[in-house]
């Protein structure tokens, strides 16, 4: 990205905070502006130097930027990308939600019904989907690193119509913050993500919730581990399984195979069955390492 | 425990080993012998301290013994302290497995059946379960430390006819070393650690299984803890399974209770009870802490 881009930020939050941080660390943007709601957090992300400045009016804080990354709760993403949209009516567009593909078919339906109106026209040249897979259980631009996105993976999702020069921008922008890019459809992205981390949410939720809790003085790391991400951002996690709900269910189904094969071993007492299940799942935990 | 005492480890691993050389470290026992099965490992033990002599033949291991630790995998423990109350008709025993119900049938079988036999009869006055919850995914005397039980918990597990003696012996044992002693009856301790062990072990394992392999280069953090327990051994843990059936198979059918409602609310769309579910077990999680 020329250094000489203005960058604006819509949710200056752990991951839009840390955005602007790397940009503003590595010197990539000639200015980079914060658009919040609160001004508290506004007040906390410049303290932090995430952003130049900061403003809660959406329309003045993307006006002249040349490139604008939305960094909101994921229901709230697709209205932000349309009011960007419409309030710059240059800027290239990327968001950070983790789910991918209700965000597109929102943008679509949209484009669809106000066909010719000045603005969100022609937003497929100019919008592009991506998910850095980064974050931490601490929130709020106050956390916010700098080396965030460094060594991780960023999943950058081009739609049919995407124009190729787009996604090579979105993959050099996210390179340039010392990510990996991987490209994937929104609807790829969504089923890989419901594997990789809705799925392992609900089913350390299950997990908290079935455990009585005069024992819990008796977990030790395993339980630990297995429940740490059923801390996480209720509103947050609801969103992102009422986004990606057939992600969800059809990646459920296959856990529930798993579980009942291994629920079937056990009931008859069949060593041999359960512990080449075992192996079996060790032997995908050992591919990813510690 | 008076330092004069002289202590036998049956099984030298992380568990046998570090409990050597917490002993041995703190002074006190008048000399801490280590039985094993493989000289190598009985090399390494000895190497790293864990021991002050050890052997391969259990007769001889233990003849002199006090105190005697059983630290093997569990599918061989009841085994191993019939083996020691023949050995050594005056010592006292103790075990440090995962599982304590199917232990004390097995030895209570084997007391009814021998009835009158020299060296096994009254093993139930000094013979005590323990169950130190505490590991390492490192296995082994040579990752064994002098630290690992303090500020853990031990899990000790009297039957009905147990003196109060025993009961006082086994606690004052565990608290020498740091740790902090519960006491639970041995079906209560099989149900609890069902709950806050074994089921996370089989849930973690079926989550590592449903991953499609090309996704895995997208799990994130989320992913790498929920799993992390199924890289474990598989042969002790299909061992555990197999000696806490019950246990396992109850905490299963609460946890498919949970993940059945999370899942429902998901499939109807309804955010509200979906988010209050998951602030249950968000509830639950956090009372744990990090």
């Amino acid at each position: 990205m020329p250094a000489s881009q203005r960058v604006a930020i819509v949710g200056v939050g752990l991951i839009g905070g840390s955005i602007g941080l790397a940009l503003r660390e590595r010197g990539l943007a000639a200015e980079v502006v914060g658009v919040g709601r609160r001004n508290a957090s506004l007040e906390k992300a410049i303290a932090h130097g995430t952003v130049d400045r900061a403003t809660t009016n959406l329309v003045e804080g993307v006006a002249e930027a040349d490139w604008v990354v939305v960094a909101t709760p994921v229901a709230d993403i697709a209205d932000h990308i349309l009011s960007v949209a419409h309030a710059s009516p240059r800027a290239v567009i990327t968001d950070a939600g983790s789910t991918k593909a209700s965000i597109c078919r929102a943008l679509r339906a949209h484009s669809a019904a106000s066909n010719g109106s000045e603005g969100t026209t022609g937003l497929g040249s100019r919008f592009i989907g991506s998910h850095p897979i980064a974050g931490d259980h601490r929130t709020g631009p106050e956390h916010a690193r700098a080396d965030l996105f460094e060594g991780r993976t960023v999943v950058v999702t081009p739609e049919d119509d995407t124009p190729a020069g787009l996604v090579e921008r979105a993959k050099a922008f996210w390179e340039s913050l010392g990510a990996t890019v991987e490209l994937l459809s929104p609807e790829e992205h969504d089923r890989a993500l419901a594997a990789t981390s809705h799925l392992p949410h609900l089913v350390a939720a299950a997990l908290a919730a079935a455990t009585p809790e005069e024992w819990l003085r008796l977990a030790g790391a395993g339980w630990g581990d297995t429940t740490r991400i059923a801390a996480g951002d209720v509103r947050l996690w609801t969103q992102i399984f009422q986004q990606n709900r057939a992600g969800v269910v059809d990646a459920l189904r296959r856990f529930e195979y798993q579980l009942a094969e291994l629920a079937g071993a056990l009931a008859e007492d069949d060593a041999v069955t359960l512990a080449a299940q075992l192996q079996e799942a060790k032997r995908i935990r050992d591919a990813l390492g510690d």
